[in-house]
């Protein structure tokens, strides 16, 4: 029997706090120097925070546009929900314009406006609960999927991570890094290793400082050390999140993921994806057609607000790649865990 | 025919500079915004100026530690040059142990030993006549070598190449940059992409400087984009240098080379080694026996001064990785190209 988890002992980072009012993101952006939290009182706000990365984590950014949502309500005057979506709908509009690949985004915001067109003249309330429920739904998610993902490490396991899943990225304790948490509280991780995640540091800024705060020793690697560390043997899985996961398993996830799970598979290392069913995409059959955002080169120019490359070079950005669903080993939501996924593996899981 | 390639416009930048009394080395660490040369008038100031990368780049290395025993020269008395060696040897020993890994240093010191221990009463004159020959040696060799590269390389290819291998790690016009320049001088290299090259950044700080001096337009991109590009189609070769070549063609190199020959094995990009006969280790059978120099993790921890992790965290900062011979397509050295290495092509090769 695996020790039981006590969660709230991750209960401490609160990245998306709802006053009633306003929208308190914690900034991810100034982390780990300064823990401030950037207050939205308009939908356009939360859109500009989702944008300017202070909100970041394909989850995080659902809850945070759900409340957006709400948000949105309070800038129309309306009989009813039918009435308030049609008003509602540009600033909906702007909401999912602010980051193009995370499909959580597209997904919250639907299940916003179909709450929004049968309710009545209570629909500012109905909004209010749906976001809560969204977040209280995914917080769930992470704690089950975290039990499901640690069943599958072998006690005394080593695990690389990449980017941030964590408590940042979620409603809490995080998809991957939830994974990690509970294969720690069992005893089945006894090493963690974080890649720095360029060119955001993702890694470095936020996954070792959220680790930290839970009193868990990860290890810091360059992103390019990777191989050189599998080759060593300290690591027998690759536990990272995903953005949005087609029919095929296909998964699209930060710029990197693909490059790991290649040299997984070239090490007999395990590669793990662990995502809320939110995530995943049926209506996109494979990674091809997904639309990677490209983000300014300014952001490969420097780090920190330090520059560290000549004037007048050039850079390419992409934030996200696409893993190939045969490269990956195990895909992990809260409706359970598919193994060597393909296509017909995923329509039985999610229709 | 191919272009003749003006080796004049090459030659710009000059990292090493000897004045007859002290050994003006570029400085490597405060590039691209300061261009400045750190003087040494000492053996143990060229040691130290190695290990704190002010020099860098197995080549550049090997022969500012031959300038730095032409400088322990005018540290003794001797009378001939097998008393000098005797007087000599503690300064060479510090020389050596200035960096691990890069077999030049090593190379050189013991040509410089050599030609010492012969020498009569201008034995300090010997010994600046080779530390001269080193550098002319390898400039020619790196010309040579990069016309043999460019050769292996189909007209339109795009390449990628990791770390810094050019003008500032060699005695001028580079290695494996050596062969882009070449590439492009003749029309065989439409595109250049640079990885980042975590920690030190030697991609983002020094290659596409050092590019941007010869007019040569190139891409930056994040050290975990590379599998990413490759998967585009947009690059065909990867080239880089190297530090230390095995008798059966494993090759250690920046950390993050293995990561890339696995990415470009896996999407059949070609990998090309480009390195002075002077890298070949014939005395280390394969990879597995080198030692690979770890850093301080404070690399890993903050960037050109501005501290980017928490207090507390810890980092691993292996330094190179060995890339087995295996993966690699071609070992371009000024003695000739070999595919596919093995033992029995090295052996031909190198004896």
């Amino acid at each position: 029997m695996d020790r039981p988890i006590d969660y709230a002992r991750y209960d401490r980072i609160r990245p998306i706090l709802w006053t009633g009012d306003t929208l308190d993101l914690l900034d991810q952006r100034k982390l780990p120097f300064q823990v401030e939290h950037l207050s939205s009182s308009t939908s356009d706000e939360v859109a500009a925070a989702i944008h300017a990365l202070a909100v970041r984590g394909a989850p995080a950014i659902g809850i945070a546009a759900a409340w957006g949502v709400v948000l949105a309500g309070r800038e129309v005057e309306a009989a009813d929900g039918a009435e308030a979506a049609l008003k509602m709908e540009p600033a909906l509009q702007r909401l999912n314009a602010a980051r193009p690949t995370a499909v959580n985004l597209a997904w919250a915001l639907a299940r916003m406006r179909r709450v929004l067109q049968v309710a009545g003249a209570d629909w500012r309330l109905v909004l209010e609960r749906e976001a809560q429920a969204i977040a209280d739904e995914d917080l769930a998610a992470n704690r089950h999927m975290g039990a499901l993902g640690a069943g599958l490490i072998e006690a005394g396991s080593g695990v690389l991570t990449h980017c941030n899943t964590g408590s940042l990225a979620t409603a809490g304790f995080g998809t991957a890094l939830g994974v990690i948490r509970a294969g720690v509280a069992q005893h089945r991780i006894g090493k963690v290793f974080a890649d720095e995640t360029r060119p955001w540091q993702q890694g470095a800024r936020l996954t070792v400082w959220e680790l930290q705060q839970d009193g868990i020793d990860a290890t810091l690697i360059a992103d390019s050390a990777a191989a050189h560390l599998m080759k060593t043997g300290a690591v027998q899985w690759v536990v990272v999140g995903a953005d949005r996961i087609c029919a095929n398993g296909d998964t699209a996830n930060k710029i990197g993921t693909y490059q790991l799970a290649i040299a997984a598979r070239h090490h007999g290392v395990k590669f793990m994806v662990v995502a809320p069913s939110s995530t995943v995409d049926m209506e996109t059959a494979n990674g091809e057609l997904i639309e990677i955002e490209e983000r300014d080169a300014s952001e490969m120019l420097g780090i920190g607000g330090v520059r560290i490359v000549a004037e007048g070079i050039h850079a390419w950005n992409p934030v996200f790649d696409v893993t190939p669903g045969d490269l990956i080993d195990a895909i992990v939501t809260e409706k359970g865990v598919i193994e060597q996924p393909t296509l017909d593996k995923m329509r039985a899981a999610f229709g």
